[in-house]
């Protein structure tokens, strides 16, 4: 991050008070500007459209998976991996400041939050559920509406900053909830502490062709840490894949290896060399010390 | 299918009208008794509850990528894929019988379905969309609420059924929008013109583990037609494959490649062998002709 002269302007996916903003926050300061944006496609335009520097974008979480809109316009937006970071997600009841929890009728939130509350809902079947495009959002609406019956599921940010009391914590009915976020930058930086890749590869639609692909890397004892794959919109049931390797772009093997795909590959493209979320730490603590 | 003399009751998530029961009557015909179950955990557990004989479950769409909580819930629930069909997403607008588009002042429907809709909000900005836990459903409350400025986003099944009015047919932003659909069975059943296998393999958390695991199948001349990783709960940035396999339980290099992984792996399982979607209709062709 060069830019220490000014705000830097990070974009998020939701309404302030998102857990997107949380990692934001969490991983450049509390100085940054944050700039909620309304869908996947609002956030990815908005460096283009002039209205951040960067984005954080959800790629994968460790019990829901990948984030497939990130995935697919990560490819469409030219942006750059440049960074990565790995937030708690804690879904709070979040209700008026004046609420019991023996008041509360209706539970708005996202469904995938909703969905990621099972137990919750389980144990409390008189509580009905009410989706909702946004987590933070709803929390926004439920203060708003001034009614001690409704309640929202969200961050603690979101009852910080709409002024919402927290009922309950830990909604969540598996403690291991953590979302992986990759931060975007219209330019490549690389960083000298990079030792992560993430490419993506569209093969031949042949037998063997990821076999063959795998093989490229193994034979150099680059290591593959995550693959994905991907319909190819207009080619029912043909997939792209997207490889997260422990390398860096500096690395001859590297090199080799990508020299060797691309006579094979219909694309290579390199999405970003950026330092691990372990790296990154470890070197924050080196420097704090 | 071998129980021609009862009703066949296959159970699908969503509500009556919904694109799943739309598959179901298309693979199985109008006779069976299709079973509506309001979540995925509930349409897995239909069978076990004595609600169903099978569970038509949404595995993969070519737009928005593999249904991940049907992968999760498939292993969950020890149930086996006896068939697959593939159906065409197609997204109406539906709406009181009196109404006109002109009328129309928000929509309702899944998030997953306005959000394959997009260029239609994009040409329509005075339209509000409004967030629903189901597609057919949101037919219903639609209907029932009498309200012309009111519409739904959801497949033709549902206009008939609930006896609304089409307003505007393929909304939604690609026209190859087709998912794929696993009939599943507390029994394995294996026809004979089974070419299609699935299975899942947890791979020692290892580098090169699973390059190896392909190597195997590919070694055999055994043709991989999809892989997909899902993280393991508990085990942050760990991940089970699922892979789909271009070949039947009968085939003997395939029960020694087996063998092969069973040494390695930390668990194979298969989950279903089946014939694929073109290797069905051509038999059905053949037997009706």
């Amino acid at each position: 991050m060069p830019h220490e002269h000014k705000i830097l302007r990070v974009a998020f996916q939701g309404e302030t008070g998102a857990f997107s903003e949380e990692a934001a926050v969490h991983l450049l300061g509390e100085k940054i500007e944050t700039v909620p944006r309304p869908t996947f496609e609002a956030l990815f335009s908005s460096i283009a459209g002039g209205l951040a520097d960067y984005v954080l974008a959800p790629i994968e979480n460790t019990l829901a998976g990948s984030v497939h809109r990130s995935y697919d316009l990560l490819l469409e937006s030219n942006l750059y991996v440049v960074r990565e970071t790995i937030s708690p997600i804690i879904h709070n009841l979040i209700a008026l400041p004046g609420a019991n929890f023996e008041q509360i009728a209706s539970v708005e939130s996202h469904p995938v939050a909703l969905a990621q509350c099972e137990s919750f809902f389980r144990a409390h079947p008189q509580i009905r559920r009410v989706a909702s495009l946004d987590t933070a959002g709803s929390v926004r609406d439920v203060i708003s509406a001034g009614d001690p019956s409704r309640a929202a599921i969200a961050g603690k940010r979101a009852a910080e900053i709409y002024g919402g009391k927290i009922l309950r914590e830990h909604l969540e009915d598996h403690c291991e909830n953590w979302t992986r976020f990759l931060l975007l930058s219209a330019a490549a930086e690389i960083s000298e502490h990079a030792d992560k890749l993430s490419l993506v590869l569209h093969l031949d639609h042949k037998p063997g062709a990821l076999k063959r692909a795998l093989d490229v890397f193994a034979a150099r004892g680059i290591n593959l840490l995550k693959i994905e794959s991907r319909p190819i919109p207009g080619h029912p049931w043909e997939y792209r894949f997207y490889l997260d390797l422990q390398t860096s772009l500096n690395d001859a093997q590297t090199q080799q290896a990508f020299e060797e795909l691309r006579s094979s590959a219909r694309e290579l493209r390199v999405l970003g060399c950026y330092p691990s979320h372990k790296t990154q730490a470890a070197e924050k603590a080196r420097l704090q010390s």
